[in-house]
């Protein structure tokens, strides 16, 4: 028979799939003897078999009933015991963490009989009082779904409570423990499907099938006067990583009076004046926590009358600066390898000290704090209305969007606003969710500030700010500044820029001894996007190995746009040569400088990709221009000539039309130009390695018929280059096995790819209908950020098998956006890809991930 | 040793691979006893191992020369004998017939020493001197390069011709007759890689390694005087496919003189008065060809001096009437079952008979015939210049195209012309493989016409046509008529929509006689698209077994649009409410119609698709009519709304956006309308079977947030439905495992598919770059057109497994216009689709490829 209750005793972190993470680690606790109450936990197989059936599986009843009379021997009070009642917490705890999500109640077991025991027990008949009317409150709102503002009026009375529970409910509070804790469990599972949870794993990808564990643990109590509270404490700083211990403490309090925040909380260290024996004790559990989990800890404890209980711990959050101090600081200290310091260390994290950080050395006044909840560093004009905010931007004005909290309408201010700004909930709220799927800066749950929609304006800790104000939020840390804060380089990034030595302070050390040891591991070569030389350069500088895209249509830009305005308006060949020829000489000097820059390393050259209508102006904006001349009596000139040209080159679908190798087939002369400018700069540049990539191939024909006329023109200039091509749009993956008959490469173009395979273009993250989708839990980010494995993924998948089936020497990389983002870049090592290739801003995080993602495969995988 | 020559008595039509088909037929018929000229073929083994080395393979020249001397024995002369040589042809002959493509050489043989004996053995002595001119020009042009018209000056002249060679080639022409052989079968071998072979074999998908046979065969001369002569014979009459032989027979000629059309022939019949015995020879003959290979054969042979010479034989080309009558005329016959007969007419066949026809009953003139090169009836003003057509096109008018021959600067004439029509140039043209790639109707070759370009006209048997004058022509006859030529409806349309018996005539019956036959055998049911009643009435008339498809979003249109219009321009949600409240009934009305026509049958109905700007008028109209107002200092009034609103939803690739189960997902209310509209509209029909299908879907949660709002109204109603999805995204297709789980049935929309997986829009095949593409030969046909199996292919294939896998009671059809081409019929019966739905026109095309589909596969597979 399937056991659904575990003592403490029995369990431990390793169970953490049926226990949940804290009972998991709980039981961890006390297996290790520490001074843990004593308790059990109710699996999550209890809590699926109940989600499924409707009712509780057979034999649960029976099991409770015997870990129930076990705890009541441990904790030497029985429950329901009128004398001395035993009372216990019922809390939530699922396998991945869901903050706030799901239920707890507290006291359970006190009733009309029991509760006098207590005040007896405890010496203290208003804390018992207390007790009652805490969980009337807890178990009303979460058990019989009571408003939470219901208890509001009912001041201290325990029977005014009582009152109102029966008003909502129509019955009475009930008076048998027993009860109380089975319905308590149940809500606790019923939790798992409150519409909240839903959307939140949804959103977290957290599959909906787990259920959550439900633990069952004797009350003790840090509100039993001097002698006894509460506290929360961290094995190390988990700000900057630094060594030594770091917590809070609340005499005379329960933890959630900590969370409250209504009271003054002391400095741990202030607690061994207070009482040394608890002190002692709590740093030597502490030592042996972070002994056993070899890492930075967390814990909640509380001190019952002098006696230390520890409530519960984990590996503990920290920032990302912490992150990557601590790290080395355990291998310093011989705790964990570099591999496990690897491990430890995200991307995301290197990405966030990457991050351009306010300049507060001009002392800018901080009005206000909150949840950091999307980082990044975003200043604008607070406006307080979506409609107003989209309005106000469009005119070119950056805006910050002010809300208490946002919903669905808020949507489009959202999209213009540079960062969002609310006044209420967590990472979780609607107002983070949409900005971190968007990448936006958001800083939420600032509590300090009182939002006046009406008046649009919010005031703070005396500062008011009114629509149009300039403000500036922090999304990495939390912080709200009045005014222009400046924004300055990370020290990490000037570390890469070599404008601050390898061994500046612990952070750079950290950063520096990571990277360089995710270069020993890594299989997957990192090169960067770069259309310039000075691109080049700092590619270079950060570490990447070559270029893996250089977009040769950014060449088309600036001044030169009129070089291509007169290709496109070309209506005889020779016109069209003309054109050709006076872009060849500006093309072959902007290879010549990629080559310098990039001697001896590969350069990967696109042909032009986009729709030639690109270059010229928008079709709306000539029309109109057009139409106003001619009412207006005038000749329109050069106008009437581009909108022609404009009309004749208009495609309703421009993503779907005539750009990259089929622009190459069209145009006769165009390719044939950007060849001969590679091959021409490679032959100028000693060391060069040119590669020739031919973009949006869809079948093999398109390359070979590209492929014969480049190869020609590479034999005539005496110029090796390798030919290959990218592979992006979904057929040329479906055909990969005869592409590669023709390419010597591969470049995934994810962007397009995403696009294509999908079907809606990156406008449209910006627009309304991925923001809902986002709302609906229908993505977690957006898939031009990070790659849908399931779909594009597979579209990858099965052309490095196929390609490298059809042609095993086949070199293979990306070239996408995604070749920055920590999970994609574990995802093409995962697929056996040769290299990734991003912006030069990124290519450390590349780098880094590289070498988690070699670490975390087998062994035989690293080199 | 690999062997690679075989004698005609070694050979047979198992081995065309082998022998090609000329070389295949040949060596049958000699195994059959008909008097075939001695010879052997070379096969593509010996071509393909000469191109892969550039020489011939070892063993080759051996074989040949033992060859040479059976083939010397059988003839009673030897190469090269002074007086009385054996000469021979030399034919290419590959495994599909590419007419023209390859080469020939006559006479072979024949040298100074020779010539004299050829004189002496026939008593002709211009007869032999005109034979050496053919070879030394053949010879000339085929092995060395010399072009066709250098020899235009030299007269009757031996000499002069030799002169000439020498004078192209540097060296006299070769007196070695096994020279001449060897050099003629390499010519041959090479020809295979000419650049023209090489583009038709990437135009019609002959995969360019299988090489060509070469056919070396005794002459023999129908040019020998009154008792000799040649001749082409159909066993049937290929036309109407009416019982009785039917050729063509020209005294004292070769069979390049009856192609080449100069002197008039006879018929057949006219040969028993000439030459009772070689006729009643051939009518065995070709009786016993008929009843050898079982169906209309067409033959080549020669007289020489009263011998009859088989010179080639193969099953008959015919038209799409005969093809019926054929076929069920050798049922009757008892020579094939009706298996048989469904397997031997075509989808295409049967759709050329369907094509509206020129009604000539009003006597319009003929005025011209030449190749009919791609079907179809097309009425416009003639112009001569692709320019001048294209902007003609632009203003309205409609167009044909005339050229003497197209090339690729014709495109845009082309793609804006109703139909082309050339001078010049068979079906395998510039303008034949374009017109058909398009779709277009094309005649070619009508050699009558004297086309003036500079005039701007032409004239053909003293007609004069000019530019604007208006011309008929026929597609499916190749005929051209002065002026306009009313169309009218096909016999076998009246014979569908019941105004002609299935027994009115011959072609009828054998339709009626196939179909039913076709529709017994077929396992794939086939449906139809269908948005009005009338539609689905034919529909039903037509054969459709349900509808497989019902555009929502064209009930949008017309009266209504503006209903749409105050949808798009609310603001509020009240206004919202109203505009759907009031589309409501309409779409109610319209279900309660379909659902009426299709008592019994299953109605899917696809909730709304397109990107909602497409009910507004184009943005650059509106943006000029509000600049031309304001400039005029108006009030641009409701044109401003509109213009904000297309702003407001203007995307830059509204294919890759807002549309479909987005749109539905954004836009509150709008699918609940329509599912609310469907389900009142089956409540009000006994016997209806409604299927509600999800466009656009490309991730599970997007189908199980629709499907779940949709089952709360079913119930609601209390209708039953079955719900399903479009695969249309790439993405849908590769994660089908994951989507059949919320889905009842899969419908692939092909077009869409195709769209996102090569990456461009089935408008871009009206545009420039297909065109360049079928010139290329990286289309053969459009896969908007034509399934594209190696790509959009595979996405369905993947999602068919996937999907079933998942859910095994999964039914799959398809609604994209794929849904009755022959082709794609065939590819979607392979995969194993439970259903085909296409437009109610093609119905009797679906179920007749589906017939021929299921007798094509295993017996296993037919029910």
């Amino acid at each position: 028979m399937t056991k659904y209750v575990y003592d403490f005793a029995e369990g431990g972190r390793d169970l953490n799939d049926l226990l949940g993470g804290k009972g998991g680690n709980l039981a961890e606790m006390a297996g290790m003897g520490l001074p843990v109450p004593p308790g059990f936990t109710i699996t999550t197989d209890a809590c699926r078999a109940y989600l499924r059936t409707g009712r509780e599986p057979y034999g649960l009843a029976d099991e409770v009933e015997l870990h129930l009379e076990r705890l009541e021997e441990q904790a030497g009070r029985r429950f329901g015991d009128p004398d001395d009642p035993l009372l216990v917490s019922v809390r939530s705890g699922a396998k991945f963490s869901m903050p706030g999500m799901m239920e707890t109640v507290l006291n359970v077991g006190l009733t009309d009989a029991t509760v006098a025991g207590l005040a007896a027990r405890t010496g203290d008949e208003d804390f018992a009082q207390d007790c009652y009317r805490r969980l009337i409150q807890m178990y009303g709102r979460t058990v019989c779904g009571i408003p939470g503002d219901a208890f509001d009026s009912a001041g201290s009375s325990v029977q005014r409570h009582k009152a109102i529970f029966r008003q909502y409910t129509g019955h009475e509070f009930p008076q048998e423990p027993r009860e109380q804790l089975d319905t308590a469990v149940r809500a606790v599972f019923d939790s798992w499907n409150a519409d909240r949870a839903v959307l939140y794993r949804r959103q977290e990808r957290i599959p909906s099938s787990l259920g959550t564990a439900v633990n069952v643990v004797a009350m003790v109590f840090g509100n039993l006067g001097a002698d006894s509270g509460t506290g929360v404490a961290f094995t190390r700083d988990p700000a900057t990583g630094e060594r030594g211990v770091y917590g809070d403490y609340l005499a005379d309090a329960q933890g959630e009076d900590v969370v409250a925040g209504i009271r003054n909380t002391m400095p741990l260290q202030d607690l061994e004046q207070r009482d040394q024996a608890s002190y002692d004790e709590l740093m030597s559990i502490m030592s042996t926590l972070e002994e056993h989990y070899k890492d930075l800890c967390d814990i909640e404890f509380t001190i019952e009358r002098g006696k230390l209980w520890m409530l519960q711990t984990r590996v503990g959050k920290r920032t990302a600066a912490a992150a990557f101090v601590i790290a080395t600081h355990l291998v310093d200290e011989g705790v964990i390898d570099l591999d496990e310091a690897l491990s430890r260390v995200t991307g995301t994290q290197l990405a966030q000290l990457m991050f351009p950080a306010f300049d507060l050395s001009g002392g800018a006044p901080r009005i206000a704090t909150g949840v950091a909840a999307s980082p990044g560093a975003a200043v604008g004009a607070a406006v307080f209305d979506s409609h107003r905010a989209a309005e106000i931007a469009a005119s070119g004005t950056p805006v910050i969007l002010v809300r208490r909290e946002t919903n669905p309408d808020d949507l489009p201010g959202m999209i213009a606003a540079q960062g969002i700004l609310t006044s209420r909930g967590g990472k979780t709220s609607h107002a983070a969710v949409v900005a971190r799927g968007m990448g936006k800066t958001c800083v939420c749950g600032a509590e300090e500030l009182e939002v006046d929609l009406d008046k649009g304006q919010f005031t703070t800790n005396g500062h008011v700010v009114s629509e149009g104000d300039v403000i500036s939020i922090d999304g990495t840390a939390g912080a709200v500044y009045l005014g222009t804060v400046p924004v300055q380089p990370s020290p990490v990034v000037r570390y890469f820029e070599g404008e601050i030595a390898p061994d500046a302070d612990p952070l750079i050390r950290a950063v520096d001894r990571i990277l360089r040891h995710a270069d020993d591991r890594r299989r997957l070569a990192v090169r960067a996007n770069a259309d310039t030389g000075a691109d080049a350069a700092r590619a270079r500088r950060f570490g990447a190995q070559g270029i893996g895209l250089c977009r040769t249509e950014h060449m088309f830009l600036g001044d030169r746009r009129t070089l291509v305005e007169r290709l496109i308006l070309a209506r005889t060949p020779q016109q069209r040569e003309a054109a050709l020829a006076e872009l060849l000489p500006w093309q072959r000097a902007d290879f010549t400088e990629l080559f310098r820059e990039m001697t001896g390393r590969p350069v990967t050259i696109r042909l032009i990709d986009p729709p030639l209508h690109e270059f010229l102006p928008p079709l709306e904006d000539l029309a109109v221009r057009v139409a106003r001349a001619e009412e207006r009596g005038e000749d329109p000139g050069h106008d009437r000539d581009l909108l022609d040209a404009v009309h004749r080159m208009h495609e309703d679908n421009p993503m779907l039309g005539l750009r990259g190798v089929r622009l190459g087939l069209v145009i006769p002369g165009l390719f044939a130009m950007q060849v001969r400018a590679v091959a021409e700069a490679a032959a100028l540049v000693p060391g060069s390695r040119a590669e020739i990539m031919v973009p949006l191939v869809g079948a093999v024909q398109e390359l070979e018929t590209v492929r014969d006329e480049a190869q020609r023109l590479l034999a005539e200039i005496g110029v090796d280059a390798r030919i290959g091509t990218m592979i992006e749009v979904p057929r040329a993956a479906l055909t990969a096995g005869q592409i590669a008959r023709a390419a010597d490469f591969f470049s995934f173009g994810t962007n397009d790819l995403t696009q294509m395979g999908w079907g809606f273009s990156r406008d449209d993250v910006e627009g309304a209908f991925f923001g809902r989708y986002l709302e609906l839990g229908i993505f977690g980010v957006s898939p031009f950020e990070s790659i849908d494995r399931d779909g594009v993924g597979r579209l990858i998948r099965i052309a490095v098998a196929e390609g490298r089936a059809a042609r095993p020497d086949l070199h293979i990389g990306v070239c996408g956006e995604h070749g920055g983002d920590p999970d994609s870049v574990h995802f093409f090592h995962e697929v056996g890809l040769d290299y990734v290739s991003c912006s030069p801003f990124r290519v450390p995080v590349a780098r880094l991930e590289a070498g988690r993602a070699a670490v975390e495969s087998t062994g035989s995988d690293t080199r």
